[in-house]
Protein backbone atom coordinates (compact mmCIF):
# COMPACT_ATOMS: atom_id res chain seq x y z
CA UNK A 1 0.00 0.00 0.00
CA UNK A 2 0.99 3.26 -1.01
CA UNK A 3 2.01 5.46 2.48
CA UNK A 4 2.27 9.04 3.78
CA UNK A 5 3.66 10.02 6.77
CA UNK A 6 3.31 12.92 8.85
CA UNK A 7 6.14 14.31 12.26
CA UNK A 8 5.96 16.50 14.60
CA UNK A 9 6.61 19.51 12.21
CA UNK A 10 3.82 18.68 9.94
CA UNK A 11 1.64 18.51 12.57
CA UNK A 12 2.54 22.04 14.18
CA UNK A 13 1.59 23.27 10.68
CA UNK A 14 -1.78 22.30 10.54
CA UNK A 15 -4.62 24.22 11.09
CA UNK A 16 -6.32 23.68 14.18
CA UNK A 17 -9.43 22.38 13.56
CA UNK A 18 -7.86 19.85 10.94
CA UNK A 19 -5.70 18.91 13.77
CA UNK A 20 -8.26 18.03 16.43
CA UNK A 21 -10.55 15.75 13.58
CA UNK A 22 -7.23 14.41 12.76
CA UNK A 23 -6.16 13.24 16.39
CA UNK A 24 -9.62 12.36 17.77
CA UNK A 25 -9.53 10.14 14.89
CA UNK A 26 -6.36 8.68 14.98
CA UNK A 27 -6.70 5.64 17.17
CA UNK A 28 -9.86 3.96 15.94
CA UNK A 29 -13.68 3.70 17.36
CA UNK A 30 -14.79 5.05 20.72
CA UNK A 31 -17.75 4.76 22.69
CA UNK A 32 -20.61 6.78 22.74
CA UNK A 33 -21.98 7.83 26.21
CA UNK A 34 -24.08 10.77 28.09
CA UNK A 35 -22.18 11.72 31.67
CA UNK A 36 -25.12 13.40 33.47
CA UNK A 37 -24.74 14.94 36.65
CA UNK A 38 -25.91 17.69 38.66
CA UNK A 39 -24.66 20.24 41.02
CA UNK A 40 -25.61 20.33 45.40
CA UNK A 41 -28.79 22.47 44.51
CA UNK A 42 -29.72 20.20 42.35
CA UNK A 43 -28.79 22.00 38.78
CA UNK A 44 -28.56 19.14 35.99
CA UNK A 45 -26.22 18.61 33.20
CA UNK A 46 -25.61 16.23 30.16
CA UNK A 47 -22.29 15.67 28.59
CA UNK A 48 -20.91 13.63 25.68
CA UNK A 49 -18.01 11.51 25.82
CA UNK A 50 -16.15 9.27 23.68
CA UNK A 51 -13.08 8.51 26.32
CA UNK A 52 -15.34 5.90 28.34
CA UNK A 53 -12.96 3.56 29.29
CA UNK A 54 -13.19 -0.08 31.34
CA UNK A 55 -10.25 -0.12 34.68
CA UNK A 56 -11.45 -3.46 36.22
CA UNK A 57 -14.08 -5.87 37.14
CA UNK A 58 -13.57 -6.76 40.40
CA UNK A 59 -14.66 -4.54 41.54
CA UNK A 60 -15.87 -2.80 39.02
CA UNK A 61 -14.08 0.78 37.72
CA UNK A 62 -14.63 3.15 34.32
CA UNK A 63 -12.43 5.99 33.39
CA UNK A 64 -12.84 8.65 31.51
CA UNK A 65 -10.65 11.88 30.45
CA UNK A 66 -12.09 15.39 31.22
CA UNK A 67 -10.65 18.14 29.22
CA UNK A 68 -11.12 21.12 31.96
CA UNK A 69 -10.60 24.02 29.61
CA UNK A 70 -13.39 22.96 26.87
CA UNK A 71 -16.73 22.03 27.07
CA UNK A 72 -17.54 19.54 29.25
CA UNK A 73 -16.59 22.33 32.02
CA UNK A 74 -20.01 21.59 33.97
CA UNK A 75 -19.95 17.79 34.21
CA UNK A 76 -16.22 18.00 36.20
CA UNK A 77 -17.81 20.70 38.51
CA UNK A 78 -20.64 18.39 39.41
CA UNK A 79 -18.33 15.51 39.69
CA UNK A 80 -16.17 17.27 42.22
CA UNK A 81 -19.20 19.07 43.87
CA UNK A 82 -21.18 15.63 44.64
CA UNK A 83 -18.96 12.89 43.54
CA UNK A 84 -21.75 11.10 41.57
CA UNK A 85 -22.36 10.78 37.71
CA UNK A 86 -24.30 8.06 35.55
CA UNK A 87 -22.86 7.03 32.20
CA UNK A 88 -25.90 6.75 29.59
CA UNK A 89 -25.54 4.69 26.12
CA UNK A 90 -26.57 6.91 23.16
CA UNK A 91 -28.55 4.89 20.17
CA UNK A 92 -28.95 4.61 16.92
CA UNK A 93 -31.25 7.61 16.63
CA UNK A 94 -30.36 9.66 19.89
CA UNK A 95 -27.29 10.58 18.21
CA UNK A 96 -28.94 14.36 16.93
CA UNK A 97 -29.56 15.26 20.70
CA UNK A 98 -26.79 13.39 22.05
CA UNK A 99 -24.33 15.47 19.63
CA UNK A 100 -26.15 18.78 20.32
CA UNK A 101 -25.33 18.45 24.31
CA UNK A 102 -21.79 19.62 22.93
CA UNK A 103 -22.98 22.85 22.27
CA UNK A 104 -22.16 25.50 25.07
CA UNK A 105 -25.58 25.50 27.05
CA UNK A 106 -26.03 27.55 29.97
CA UNK A 107 -28.52 26.16 31.88
CA UNK A 108 -29.16 22.03 31.38
CA UNK A 109 -28.95 20.41 28.10
CA UNK A 110 -31.69 18.35 29.89
CA UNK A 111 -34.30 20.85 29.59
CA UNK A 112 -32.57 22.94 26.83
CA UNK A 113 -32.96 19.84 24.09
CA UNK A 114 -36.07 18.35 25.62
CA UNK A 115 -34.08 15.07 27.05
CA UNK A 116 -35.76 13.14 28.87
CA UNK A 117 -34.29 12.11 33.07
CA UNK A 118 -35.03 9.71 35.47
CA UNK A 119 -33.52 9.30 39.25
CA UNK A 120 -33.03 5.82 40.52
CA UNK A 121 -32.62 4.40 43.92
CA UNK A 122 -31.85 8.03 45.01
CA UNK A 123 -28.74 8.02 43.48
CA UNK A 124 -27.81 12.19 43.16
CA UNK A 125 -27.57 12.18 39.30
CA UNK A 126 -29.73 11.74 36.60
CA UNK A 127 -29.88 8.88 33.84
CA UNK A 128 -31.09 9.83 30.63
CA UNK A 129 -34.19 7.74 30.78
CA UNK A 130 -34.45 6.59 26.96
CA UNK A 131 -30.89 5.18 27.19
CA UNK A 132 -30.69 1.49 27.13
CA UNK A 133 -27.55 0.86 29.53
CA UNK A 134 -27.27 3.24 32.39
CA UNK A 135 -24.59 3.42 35.23
CA UNK A 136 -24.08 4.71 38.12
CA UNK A 137 -20.80 5.34 39.65
CA UNK A 138 -19.13 7.40 42.41
CA UNK A 139 -15.92 8.95 41.94
CA UNK A 140 -12.82 7.16 43.21
CA UNK A 141 -9.94 9.34 42.25
CA UNK A 142 -8.66 11.55 39.84
CA UNK A 143 -5.15 12.46 37.64
CA UNK A 144 -4.21 15.23 36.33
CA UNK A 145 -2.17 14.66 33.30
CA UNK A 146 1.11 16.98 33.43
CA UNK A 147 1.55 17.07 29.70
CA UNK A 148 -1.96 18.70 29.02
CA UNK A 149 -3.60 19.69 32.14
CA UNK A 150 -6.21 17.15 31.23
CA UNK A 151 -8.01 15.16 33.82
CA UNK A 152 -8.26 11.57 34.07
CA UNK A 153 -11.41 10.30 36.31
CA UNK A 154 -12.11 6.97 37.73
CA UNK A 155 -15.47 5.72 38.92
CA UNK A 156 -16.73 2.86 40.93
CA UNK A 157 -19.66 1.25 39.52
CA UNK A 158 -22.54 1.07 41.76
CA UNK A 159 -25.64 -0.18 39.72
CA UNK A 160 -26.07 -0.82 36.14
CA UNK A 161 -29.60 -1.01 34.43
CA UNK A 162 -30.02 -2.54 31.08
CA UNK A 163 -33.21 -3.60 28.93
CA UNK A 164 -33.82 -7.54 30.02
CA UNK A 165 -32.68 -9.63 26.97
CA UNK A 166 -28.79 -7.88 25.89
CA UNK A 167 -26.70 -9.88 27.89
CA UNK A 168 -25.26 -13.36 26.66
CA UNK A 169 -24.90 -16.29 28.81
CA UNK A 170 -21.30 -15.29 29.24
CA UNK A 171 -22.14 -11.66 30.25
CA UNK A 172 -21.93 -9.90 27.24
CA UNK A 173 -24.13 -6.56 26.44
CA UNK A 174 -25.03 -6.80 23.21
CA UNK A 175 -24.26 -3.18 22.13
CA UNK A 176 -25.09 -4.18 18.51
CA UNK A 177 -28.49 -5.41 18.97
CA UNK A 178 -29.47 -2.43 20.88
CA UNK A 179 -27.94 -0.41 18.46
CA UNK A 180 -25.85 1.42 20.68
CA UNK A 181 -23.07 3.65 18.36
CA UNK A 182 -19.37 3.71 17.89
CA UNK A 183 -17.64 7.44 17.41
CA UNK A 184 -14.99 8.70 14.88
CA UNK A 185 -13.61 11.85 16.02
CA UNK A 186 -15.96 14.37 17.21
CA UNK A 187 -18.81 14.29 15.01
CA UNK A 188 -19.01 10.83 12.92
CA UNK A 189 -21.62 8.15 14.23
CA UNK A 190 -21.04 4.59 13.51
CA UNK A 191 -23.60 1.55 13.66
CA UNK A 192 -21.43 -2.27 14.23
CA UNK A 193 -22.06 -5.81 12.82
CA UNK A 194 -20.50 -8.74 14.37
CA UNK A 195 -17.53 -9.68 12.38
CA UNK A 196 -16.57 -12.85 14.82
CA UNK A 197 -16.24 -13.47 18.79
CA UNK A 198 -12.99 -15.71 19.50
CA UNK A 199 -12.38 -18.28 22.44
CA UNK A 200 -10.27 -17.01 25.32
CA UNK A 201 -6.91 -17.40 23.40
CA UNK A 202 -3.71 -19.57 24.19
CA UNK A 203 -0.56 -19.91 22.45
CA UNK A 204 -0.04 -22.59 20.03
CA UNK A 205 -3.70 -23.23 19.64
CA UNK A 206 -5.64 -22.57 16.97
CA UNK A 207 -8.17 -20.08 17.61
CA UNK A 208 -12.14 -21.32 18.44
CA UNK A 209 -14.44 -18.98 17.18
CA UNK A 210 -17.58 -18.51 20.25
CA UNK A 211 -21.07 -19.98 18.93
CA UNK B 1 -38.56 -1.11 27.97
CA UNK B 2 -38.73 -3.35 30.78
CA UNK B 3 -35.24 -3.24 32.69
CA UNK B 4 -33.46 -4.94 34.87
CA UNK B 5 -30.34 -3.71 37.45
CA UNK B 6 -27.50 -5.24 39.11
CA UNK B 7 -25.90 -4.03 42.25
CA UNK B 8 -22.82 -4.11 44.10
CA UNK B 9 -24.16 -7.20 45.76
CA UNK B 10 -24.61 -8.65 42.61
CA UNK B 11 -21.32 -7.85 41.18
CA UNK B 12 -20.29 -9.73 44.18
CA UNK B 13 -21.53 -13.06 43.66
CA UNK B 14 -20.91 -13.45 40.04
CA UNK B 15 -18.57 -16.24 38.38
CA UNK B 16 -15.47 -14.21 37.54
CA UNK B 17 -14.89 -14.59 33.99
CA UNK B 18 -19.05 -13.83 33.52
CA UNK B 19 -18.27 -10.15 35.37
CA UNK B 20 -15.00 -9.76 33.76
CA UNK B 21 -17.25 -10.15 30.10
CA UNK B 22 -19.89 -7.53 31.60
CA UNK B 23 -17.96 -5.16 32.61
CA UNK B 24 -15.44 -5.23 29.85
CA UNK B 25 -18.86 -4.83 27.42
CA UNK B 26 -20.55 -2.45 29.88
CA UNK B 27 -19.76 1.42 28.35
CA UNK B 28 -19.92 0.84 24.77
CA UNK B 29 -17.56 0.18 21.75
CA UNK B 30 -13.76 0.56 21.63
CA UNK B 31 -10.97 0.60 19.78
CA UNK B 32 -9.11 -1.80 18.92
CA UNK B 33 -4.98 -2.03 18.20
CA UNK B 34 -1.83 -3.58 18.72
CA UNK B 35 0.89 -2.36 20.94
CA UNK B 36 4.05 -2.87 19.52
CA UNK B 37 7.50 -3.15 21.66
CA UNK B 38 10.94 -4.35 22.50
CA UNK B 39 13.32 -4.81 25.46
CA UNK B 40 16.88 -3.19 25.17
CA UNK B 41 18.26 -6.68 23.81
CA UNK B 42 16.10 -5.81 20.77
CA UNK B 43 13.16 -8.54 22.04
CA UNK B 44 9.95 -7.50 20.10
CA UNK B 45 6.62 -7.86 21.98
CA UNK B 46 2.94 -7.92 20.56
CA UNK B 47 0.10 -7.22 22.60
CA UNK B 48 -3.92 -6.30 21.79
CA UNK B 49 -5.16 -3.27 23.58
CA UNK B 50 -8.52 -2.09 23.29
CA UNK B 51 -8.16 0.59 25.77
CA UNK B 52 -6.42 3.61 23.77
CA UNK B 53 -8.03 6.90 23.92
CA UNK B 54 -7.88 10.49 22.59
CA UNK B 55 -6.02 12.56 25.09
CA UNK B 56 -4.56 15.63 23.37
CA UNK B 57 -4.07 17.08 19.78
CA UNK B 58 -1.89 20.72 20.12
CA UNK B 59 0.72 18.48 20.68
CA UNK B 60 -0.87 15.60 20.12
CA UNK B 61 -1.01 12.58 23.26
CA UNK B 62 -2.78 9.01 23.73
CA UNK B 63 -3.58 7.45 26.53
CA UNK B 64 -3.93 3.60 27.36
CA UNK B 65 -4.24 0.98 30.24
CA UNK B 66 -2.49 -1.04 31.30
CA UNK B 67 -3.47 -4.68 33.72
CA UNK B 68 0.15 -5.42 35.62
CA UNK B 69 -1.03 -8.47 36.68
CA UNK B 70 -2.39 -9.73 33.36
CA UNK B 71 -1.65 -10.39 29.71
CA UNK B 72 0.30 -7.68 28.51
CA UNK B 73 2.84 -7.53 31.10
CA UNK B 74 6.28 -7.54 28.41
CA UNK B 75 4.84 -4.65 26.92
CA UNK B 76 5.13 -2.68 30.25
CA UNK B 77 8.02 -3.61 30.73
CA UNK B 78 9.67 -2.79 27.29
CA UNK B 79 8.10 0.58 27.64
CA UNK B 80 9.62 1.16 30.85
CA UNK B 81 12.68 0.12 29.53
CA UNK B 82 13.11 2.10 26.33
CA UNK B 83 10.01 4.37 26.65
CA UNK B 84 9.25 4.12 22.92
CA UNK B 85 5.80 1.94 21.80
CA UNK B 86 3.70 1.92 18.40
CA UNK B 87 0.06 1.73 17.92
CA UNK B 88 -1.32 -0.42 15.04
CA UNK B 89 -4.48 -0.37 13.84
CA UNK B 90 -6.41 -3.87 13.54
CA UNK B 91 -8.79 -4.38 10.44
CA UNK B 92 -11.47 -6.63 9.43
CA UNK B 93 -9.23 -10.26 8.30
CA UNK B 94 -6.84 -9.60 11.08
CA UNK B 95 -8.39 -9.94 13.87
CA UNK B 96 -7.81 -13.90 14.46
CA UNK B 97 -4.46 -13.12 14.71
CA UNK B 98 -4.52 -9.88 16.53
CA UNK B 99 -6.94 -11.44 19.09
CA UNK B 100 -4.16 -14.57 19.36
CA UNK B 101 -1.71 -11.94 20.66
CA UNK B 102 -3.60 -11.95 23.63
CA UNK B 103 -2.57 -15.65 24.08
CA UNK B 104 0.93 -16.20 27.13
CA UNK B 105 3.60 -16.53 24.43
CA UNK B 106 7.16 -17.01 25.83
CA UNK B 107 8.49 -14.97 22.83
CA UNK B 108 8.06 -12.73 20.50
CA UNK B 109 4.46 -12.85 19.40
CA UNK B 110 5.84 -11.76 15.93
CA UNK B 111 7.46 -15.06 15.21
CA UNK B 112 5.07 -16.96 17.15
CA UNK B 113 2.33 -16.28 14.86
CA UNK B 114 3.87 -14.97 11.61
CA UNK B 115 2.97 -11.35 11.45
CA UNK B 116 5.51 -9.24 9.50
CA UNK B 117 7.13 -6.60 11.52
CA UNK B 118 9.14 -3.60 9.81
CA UNK B 119 10.98 -0.28 11.39
CA UNK B 120 10.84 3.21 10.46
CA UNK B 121 13.02 6.11 10.63
CA UNK B 122 15.22 4.37 13.41
CA UNK B 123 12.07 4.53 16.02
CA UNK B 124 13.04 1.76 18.25
CA UNK B 125 10.04 -0.06 18.42
CA UNK B 126 9.09 -2.36 15.74
CA UNK B 127 5.52 -1.50 13.31
CA UNK B 128 3.08 -4.00 12.38
CA UNK B 129 3.59 -3.95 8.85
CA UNK B 130 -0.05 -4.78 7.39
CA UNK B 131 -1.63 -2.39 9.77
CA UNK B 132 -2.76 0.75 8.09
CA UNK B 133 -2.85 3.16 10.32
CA UNK B 134 0.86 3.11 12.22
CA UNK B 135 1.72 5.60 15.28
CA UNK B 136 5.04 5.95 17.26
CA UNK B 137 4.90 7.32 20.53
CA UNK B 138 7.45 8.23 23.26
CA UNK B 139 6.07 7.07 26.49
CA UNK B 140 5.15 10.87 28.69
CA UNK B 141 4.28 9.78 31.80
CA UNK B 142 2.63 7.00 34.03
CA UNK B 143 -0.50 7.04 36.41
CA UNK B 144 -0.84 3.95 38.74
CA UNK B 145 -4.75 4.29 39.18
CA UNK B 146 -4.69 2.93 43.18
CA UNK B 147 -8.20 1.63 43.05
CA UNK B 148 -7.03 -1.75 41.48
CA UNK B 149 -3.34 -1.06 40.62
CA UNK B 150 -3.90 -0.67 36.86
CA UNK B 151 -1.57 1.90 34.80
CA UNK B 152 -2.70 4.84 32.65
CA UNK B 153 0.21 5.45 30.09
CA UNK B 154 0.16 8.99 28.21
CA UNK B 155 2.35 8.60 25.06
CA UNK B 156 3.16 11.64 22.90
CA UNK B 157 2.86 10.96 19.04
CA UNK B 158 6.08 11.47 17.37
CA UNK B 159 4.78 9.99 13.90
CA UNK B 160 1.66 8.35 12.09
CA UNK B 161 1.90 6.21 9.15
CA UNK B 162 -1.21 5.79 6.86
CA UNK B 163 -2.29 5.04 3.40
CA UNK B 164 -2.75 7.70 0.68
CA UNK B 165 -6.67 8.55 0.23
CA UNK B 166 -7.95 8.17 3.10
CA UNK B 167 -8.29 11.48 5.50
CA UNK B 168 -10.87 13.68 4.70
CA UNK B 169 -10.63 17.48 3.85
CA UNK B 170 -11.50 18.52 7.44
CA UNK B 171 -8.93 15.89 8.81
CA UNK B 172 -11.03 12.53 9.76
CA UNK B 173 -9.07 9.43 9.24
CA UNK B 174 -11.66 7.27 7.54
CA UNK B 175 -11.65 4.16 9.72
CA UNK B 176 -14.68 3.13 8.59
CA UNK B 177 -13.14 2.16 4.72
CA UNK B 178 -10.26 1.25 6.35
CA UNK B 179 -12.52 -1.59 7.59
CA UNK B 180 -10.76 -0.81 11.14
CA UNK B 181 -12.65 -3.17 13.64
CA UNK B 182 -14.82 -1.78 16.95
CA UNK B 183 -14.52 -4.25 20.27
CA UNK B 184 -16.54 -5.22 22.61
CA UNK B 185 -15.41 -6.69 25.72
CA UNK B 186 -12.05 -8.76 25.22
CA UNK B 187 -13.51 -11.04 22.26
CA UNK B 188 -16.18 -9.41 19.80
CA UNK B 189 -14.75 -8.19 16.55
CA UNK B 190 -17.07 -5.54 15.02
CA UNK B 191 -17.07 -3.53 11.37
CA UNK B 192 -19.04 -0.07 11.24
CA UNK B 193 -20.89 1.89 8.95
CA UNK B 194 -21.13 5.39 9.16
CA UNK B 195 -24.86 6.70 10.29
CA UNK B 196 -24.07 9.95 10.51
CA UNK B 197 -21.68 13.08 10.68
CA UNK B 198 -22.67 16.66 11.93
CA UNK B 199 -21.10 20.27 11.99
CA UNK B 200 -20.58 21.45 15.43
CA UNK B 201 -23.34 21.96 17.84
CA UNK B 202 -24.23 25.30 18.62
CA UNK B 203 -26.77 25.95 21.34
CA UNK B 204 -30.29 27.03 20.37
CA UNK B 205 -29.51 26.29 16.64
CA UNK B 206 -30.30 22.95 14.65
CA UNK B 207 -28.15 20.38 13.98
CA UNK B 208 -26.39 20.23 10.70
CA UNK B 209 -25.12 17.29 8.96
CA UNK B 210 -22.06 16.75 7.15
CA UNK B 211 -21.72 16.67 3.93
Amino acid sequence: MKRQSFYSHDFENWEGRYRGTFFNSLAGFKSCNLIGTQNSAGQTNLAIFFSVIHVGANPPYLGLLFRPHSVPRHTLENIRENGCFTVNAVAEGMEGLAHHTSAKFQGSEFSALGIALEYKDDFPAPFVKSSSVQIACKVEEEHLIKANQTIFVVGAIQAVHLPKGYITSDGLIEHDKLNTLAVNALNSYYSTELVRRFEYAQPHQELKEKK
